[in-house]
């Protein structure tokens, strides 16, 4: 019980409400989206200290006119991995906040990856005070598997005291679902620490028994349906279907007919992975607009993207404009056209006509930097021995970040394998970048393109090890020194010069720079690569899913060759 | 994390999840109503270590046969009063688990008032262990008024250390709406100290600015409705809408058009209170069937008495048939007959046909018994000087708990005055028993209809002081001397004798006997009082709400006749 001012707020709250005192701020003449009621209407909406004190008709110290226009919620994102936008917190708040976003379910499974607990310290830091609500879920699989070096292990142990914080709520996406059907008992560890709590979870394509056993184990969410008949699958195992529409993967055209009215609330929205490029176009406000155009009533789709995220992460005062409530509020246009023209966070207009109006600092935290910890490398560090002439290629799917596993000649110069133009075989390299062990796996790949120079990035799902690919061993370690350099990034190299570069020093994966400046330094490195003769699109995004190794069929580790549906490792020449 | 036991809980729960091991339990053959998908369809559910294992086609150690039968999730009532119905809450729960109750939210306002912290602390350890869940509101409004002597006063810091115990769920029905309204330092702490928890309502007729200002207090629920139009405009501010079908109170059939497909999820069921007869006729499925007869869909009504309940409350783990959640489950013949025929708790049966097959057994806690403590009282006591010849009476409404203040002419003996049979004008009189502080209220009631005897009880909302009326002082008396020495009770009395009671040891609101019994005893007053020509239904239950000085127009406490609209004690003579 924290005495008087707190307790007048609620006085105070009670008197605007009741017409006896004016709010700080009246929304007039717009329509009010009330997704309790479900309906549309022409109300006033007053705020003071922060939250919805009353619908009616008010008076205020400042009154803004919001005739013909719409009022809803400010949108949750329920699911989202902030790495991949490479901005730190506050300059992610300054890029969605335009947008409508007032609230995001954040999963720092990539930092913790590098950084362990000191990672999951600074997104909790670095996300304080800012005018977007950054909540958290405890990243379940840190690493993602034993088949690679990661930054951090964390066990139950160490994920329960951040329970304490109010801002996180549970556990991020069980990702290990195979880990859950064998009962390992490390992953029941996590999910018993963590069964009073929110769960979330991944489990592409799992159904019937499979599915059954997961749900049961107390996960209560998917945000990875691919398909209608998924959702309603999971949606009748009692799960909340989290409709992903990310920059890779798009899910809501195919979903949506899995929403009846019956079940509509058991439906969210998230972006998951977006890239710099699409969180500069927009964030939950373009799910909610395409959801509109593909039919989805209105009010079904706001409430997606609001209260039933609210409610099920067990936010009470979030997701509705309605007393008692925070007063995060958009303002958009109209239901079709969907422009968000002003958006409030606690009653302060924050952001207008797509631009963040408000004061946002991003902090320095210098724990988050120097993170690219190796020994030297050398040509011979990196030179492939052929042992026969045949070897596993991992080739490329357009559009796909699953590989196939293809046995291909390959071509020897001196008893060492080299990078093939002609045929598009190119080295590839993953070093260890943690522990400075001098892990280093080398295999090939197929299907970049790449006819000269060199590229190397820090970003490489999920234990981030420094993967490179090129033509010469020279550009290969000319772009692995200048990774290693600039403490984490992505760089392109030719002729043993840096060509372009986007310095990534938290933690080898997010700038400390603006989004535009992270965006045009992103268009720089596209025009780069396809200057090498890149053909296909962000082949950064596309290396950067080479190394994981839960994603079938063929991928490299720092320790090695791993063939992903037998789950080990295999030799690189057959 | 309790390691190994409940790990494999977990475990053992995916094994039999995945067909890897037996169920404990199969339902076969049945239906279930999917309260997420909103579906109905044929499929088994396995149960084991007391939860939902999966929905599919399973093996199990025992499997029950349910072929052309419904499976439903065990029934929530949102709110209700234990105490109205007479018994321990062991026998409420033998009582009510045959009908397919298998959780309440119960708010202790009434033992509260006379028991204080002891009398939460008792409803807290004798629902422990029972086969139904006993969750906890806490009474917001002990004492309900400065204008009667109850048996304790409960602060916020007095309530606030119950909330750890895991059972407690937030803060019971503010009744004190005015305070709200009004901003009494008293009620702001107490709604400031739960902001984040539960807080139920209690509002009737609230509507447009108070109706904004209670909703922005922080209170989420309201179960007084009583048209469709309020229960609209409640949903509207964000409320959800306790649908109350009390023995009394009865608002299913004004409400149900207030619900939409758009709304229904902010919608529940609630019995608030139920006396012992009604207590064993039913339970929520009566609210359920008869919500479907009057036309709303049965997953909808369905859904309101589980999910719906649960997710308001937080229960993330109740209110529905589906993997991971406890395996609470009501089989029933049909949607439309609506008999319950099977209720498992936890998975196991505990009843069947209408009958409770578990081993349910009272506890006696002595802390409880002895609440009537009180002077030796005599006839001069409750004698009544006439100073006028005209009085305040307060006249009952046929069929209603407000009462009118009638100005009457009274009837005198040597200079006091006496009860009136001719024109059915009684002497009433309330004696405080909480403190032996020798308070009592003395008036008159019009229109029981007693022309012999006396009665008298200390079940007398709120405070539950003695009440008592009747012919002659000696009666009265004789049923005051009665009920002390039975230490709580009702009693009816003629010619000085004693010829129905019903002993309420239990903080003199409760039996400890089984429902039967209490049924029994309440047939035999009735009875006996229809023998003393008492013309109206439920004497004792109109009687009860004659000290309650928060419902118009006049009411008689401890401390004098109280005009409630003017919220103060009056003269009896005008």
């Amino acid at each position: 019980m924290t005495a008087p001012a707190v307790k007048n707020d609620i006085k105070h709250r009670i008197a605007v409400a009741r017409g006896a005192q004016k709010a700080d701020l009246v929304l007039h003449g717009g329509s009010l989206v009330n997704v309790f009621s479900g309906e549309i209407y022409q109300t006033d909406v007053a705020v003071c200290g922060g939250k919805i004190a009353g619908l009616g008709s008010y008076k205020g110290h400042t009154v803004i006119d919001v005739s013909s226009k719409f009022i809803l919620p400010g949108f949750i994102d329920s699911h989202v991995h902030i790495e991949s936008s490479m901005l730190s917190p506050a300059e992610f708040a300054r890029a969605v906040i335009p947008h409508g976003t007032t609230a995001v379910i954040a999963d720092p499974h990539e930092i913790a990856n590098v950084l362990g607990k000191t990672g999951i310290k600074y997104m909790l830091s670095a996300s304080e005070g800012l005018p977007l609500d950054f909540y958290f879920m405890l990243p379940s699989c840190v690493p993602t598997t034993s088949l690679e070096t990661s930054g951090a292990r964390l066990t139950a142990a160490d994920l329960l005291p951040f329970l304490k914080h109010q801002r996180v709520l549970g556990l991020a996406e069980v990702m290990n679902y195979p880990g859950v059907l064998h009962g390992e008992p490390d992953v029941l560890r996590k999910l018993k620490a963590f069964s009073h709590t929110v769960i979330d979870g991944h489990a592409p394509g799992l159904s019937d028994y499979d599915l059954s056993a997961y749900a049961g184990a107390g996960i209560s969410s998917d945000h990875e349906c691919t398909t209608a008949n998924e959702a309603q699958r999971k949606v009748r195992m009692g799960m909340t279907v989290f409709i992903r529409e990310g920059s890779v993967a798009k899910d809501l055209e195919a979903l949506l007919p899995a929403v009846t009215r019956a079940n509509a609330q058991f439906f969210t929205l998230a972006t998951d992975d977006f890239q710099p490029g699409d969180v500069k176009r927009g964030s939950i406000n373009q799910l909610i607009k395409k959801a509109i155009r593909l039919g989805l009533d209105p009010v079904v789709a706001v409430q997606m993207a609001t209260i039933n995220a609210a409610r099920h992460f067990g936010l009470r005062q979030k997701g509705a404009v309605l007393p008692g409530y925070d007063a995060d509020m958009v303002v958009i246009d109209d239901l079709k056209n969907f422009a968000v023209e002003k958006v409030f966070k606690a009653g302060k207009l924050v952001a207008e006509g797509g631009t963040c109006i408000t004061d946002i600092r991003s902090r320095h935290h210098e724990r988050t930097r120097g993170t690219v910890r190796m020994g030297p490398i050398e040509k011979k560090d990196i030179m492939m021995k052929a042992k026969t002439g045949l070897a596993r290629v991992i080739e490329l799917i357009p559009d796909r970040i699953e590989t196939k596993c293809s046995i291909m000649p390959v071509t020897v110069q001196g008893g060492y394998i080299v990078s093939d133009i002609h045929n598009d075989i190119l080295k590839l390299v993953v070093i260890e970048r943690h522990k400075a062990t001098g892990n280093r796996g080398v295999g090939l790949v197929k299907g970049l393109g790449l006819k000269a120079g060199a590229i190397a990035a820090t970003v490489a799902h999920d234990s981030h090890n420094i993967i490179t690919t090129g033509i010469t061993d020279e550009d290969i370690l000319t772009a692995v020194s200048r990774v290693q350099k600039i403490q984490g990034g992505l760089v392109v190299v030719n002729n043993r010069k840096v060509i372009a570069e986007i310095p990534l020093p938290v933690a080898g994966l997010m700038s400390d720079k603006r989004l535009d400046v992270v965006v045009n330094k992103l268009e720089e490195i596209d025009l780069a690569v396809k200057g090498l003769g890149v053909t296909c699109e962000h082949p950064f995004g596309i290396l950067s899913f080479l190394a994981l190794p839960v994603i079938p069929e063929l991928k490299l580790t720092d320790r090695g060759l791993v063939d992903v549906k037998q789950f080990k490792f295999v030799d690189l020449f057959v």
